[in-house]
């Protein structure tokens, strides 16, 4: 297992030869030890005669150092809160994962790897001018593929690109998950492997019902859905992503042993393939169960049913920079008058009421009602599209357990079930069972 | 004191104003509140009338766990050091003054002056390829220039600059001094203000000698003198530099109260002046004494005066990275043998005499004599050019107090003498004395 860069024992030099994007949290990265371990997982690929490309994230803990000496800063004149420029954040924040790109090409060159590190600004990785949150824009992958070509290993820092103002843009808390996906478009990687402390992508949170299954495959919609909905394996906009580019992407342990068998498995490694919908061959009706905690609910009882109504309740709360989740709204009996039901996070709800309060007259509205401590229970799938009574299936399952639905929405591959949080982790296990999960 | 930058009171809006580049060394900005100290001092200029740039180090400490994290990688299979590629250890440890540079310039902000940082590779100060040692080529100093005349302070990260692979290149430890002197240099700055622990340049170490006093003057060739011999005011390479580019560098305290009367003295500020010899009106003969501890000397006897005989000596040692300081050797008294001394730092004494043991058939000498524990003591003034008898008037001096005096060398503006450990302390005062430094 040691040498230079080859091919895979047994094949020709060009058969089984693929190229791989690999990305590593700040848990993976999180000392010098698993920096050295994150090593001997690239090394395997490389060995294996794959060109590699490697984006990494800041030691567990920089990044939030680095945030609080940006927040620790004493208040402007007259301020509430401590200001700052967002181009300077970033040019602070950044350098967490510009240590990382470093400390891991060190790792690789000391067992003999060719490997050299690049900063978003050296690649370059062009983002827009949102500083803070940037989002990319394009990537210029040629010289990196260049090198690949050459047997040198690119070490990416994450989370980063070069702003049209020519300083450095950070995308935002996880976008290391987009600098990966994204750079694997750009280098036209056939994979895109994203290592992160759990082994996949499960049916359901197995804290929660140990007969949880790892899936095999999901299809990029239903990984959008679940990414939305609380699952944390993914960041949402790098699904996105993902989904546009058709990157196939791998959500995979770096927990485990580097060289334990069929971890370099190109065509079946240890994981779930997010992927597009086609290559899902057996698709299941119902791919999971999601599951979002700490809901609260708000009605507005005998609202005015006129036109605009919706952005006055929505308009306010959204400057307030409150998350709004579920809306449901009723046809009106008579049109005249409705009710309109929607779920912020509790912890936001007194700030919500506080803001409606204040937007009583303009809404219009006759009673306000909420109630905290709500869960959402979320149950997706991309064979729903296709397969009748799935939603059925769900309230008769709930009924038969005597729990009550406050509210729901669907999409085309979802069904949302807002419920009291008592019944949280048992309607989770019974839509689990009901839908076959928990049997293979 | 408060508002945007103006000239200052009493004065034309042009009388006055001036460019002014301010460094700030590790201990400096070692935190926050530190850091806000160095932008009141920032803010006291720019309130002054004066366009302003800043050049700051790491938070002190951060290096020394960057340099810390690249030497605590995992060794090469096979080698003795821990191995690392100079140009991945500069991307990592260039990282520490680029978090400074961000926090500074929030700081100013948050005062209300218009401030931005400014990366080696954004400005960019171009360097050579020596990567962890690079020394800086170019400065593009227009865009700065053009910002500074539009009210705007640039905070510019010490230290490091890009070299021609477009990949960040750090300029060896202390390397920030080098920065702000070429940078002032570039911007064709009035001043280059060298804000450190201590308030200046004084006639010698005030621990040792209480009656030393701070200079309000020093020539470049002295200062270039004072830092080479063990003076850890400014880097070596900062002082070659000022002197070339005739850049005036004043010495000064960033732990005083930034407010405190006479601190925004523009002509006259407390600190010292280092500039050209003919700006220094009052010109002593001997300007300071200094002093370097934990020297060892080493003697070979009886060697073959021959050619290339220095070569064979101090190219092994070289090679072992023995830094030889002192070197005499005396004219031979048949032209056949001579005596060759030499010193080394005391903590490389067992390396040096093993290696010299190793060439004694090539080198060609008879018996190796060494001592450790010595120190050397250095008088030093751009007056003594002039003045006769100022060497024996160290040595009656050292003579009245029965001091030995083991070796001697000299230098246009300097006398070196080495004795016992012993007598070092008693020799700084005693010289001091002599040359009169303790009166006004």
């Amino acid at each position: 297992m040691r040498g230079r860069p080859k091919a895979a024992p047994g094949t020709g030099s060009e058969k089984g030869m693929a190229r791989i994007v690999m990305k590593f949290g700040g848990t993976s990265v999180a000392d010098l030890d698993r920096i050295h371990n994150v090593a001997r997982h690239v090394k395997r690929e490389v060995e294996a005669g794959h060109e590699v490309a490697v984006v990494v994230s800041a030691m567990s803990g920089k990044t939030n150092e680095l945030v609080g000496w940006v927040q620790g800063m004493p208040k402007a004149t007259g301020a509430d809160t401590p200001f700052y420029d967002a181009r300077e954040y970033d040019a602070i924040v950044a350098s967490g994962e510009q240590v990382t790109s470093g400390l891991l090409a060190i790792a690789l060159q000391s067992m003999g790897i060719n490997a050299r590190s690049w900063q978003g600004w050296q690649i370059p990785i062009r983002t827009d001018s949102t500083h803070g949150a940037a989002r990319i824009m394009e990537i210029e992958g040629a010289e990196i593929i260049r090198r690949m070509g050459e047997g040198q290993v690119a070490v990416v820092a994450g989370f980063q690109g070069i702003g049209p103002d020519n300083r450095i843009a950070t995308l935002g808390r996880g976008g290391s998950d987009t600098s990966a996906v994204a750079l694997a478009a750009a280098l036209k990687a056939d994979r895109c492997d994203i290592y992160t402390d759990v082994d996949g992508v499960y049916t359901t949170d197995p804290r929660i019902e140990p007969k949880a299954r790892r899936l095999k495959k999901v299809a990029f919609e239903e990984m959008l859905e679940m990414a939305s909905l609380g699952s944390k394996v993914l960041q949402v906009r790098s699904v996105e992503l993902a989904m546009v580019f058709k990157v196939r992407t791998f959500v995979r342990s770096s927990f485990e042993d580097p060289d334990a068998p069929g971890m370099g498995d190109f065509d079946n490694p240890p994981g779930t393939l997010i992927c597009d919908e086609e290559e899902v061959v057996e698709q299941e009706v119902v791919t999971g169960i999601a599951f979002a905690k700490d809901e609260a609910q708000i009605s507005l009882r005998r609202l005015a049913d006129r036109p605009g109504v919706s952005a006055a309740i929505f308009g306010p709360l959204a400057e307030a920079h409150i998350n709004v989740d579920m809306i449901v709204q009723n046809i009106s009996e008579d049109g005249s008058r409705t009710d309109m039901t929607f779920t912020v996070p509790t912890g936001d709800l007194d700030k919500a009421l506080a803001v409606l309060g204040r937007e009583k007259e303009n809404v219009g509205f006759d009673v306000i009602q909420s109630e905290a401590g709500l869960v959402k229970v979320s149950v997706i799938g991309i064979g729903m599209r296709s397969h009748a009574g799935v939603a059925a299936q769900a309230f008769a399952a709930l009924a038969g357990k005597g729990i009550n639905i406050k509210a729901i929405t669907t999409s085309e591959i979802k069904i949302s079930i807002l419920i009291d949080g008592a019944y949280g982790e048992l309607a989770v296990r019974t839509l689990h069972s009901a839908y076959g999960l928990d049997k293979k």
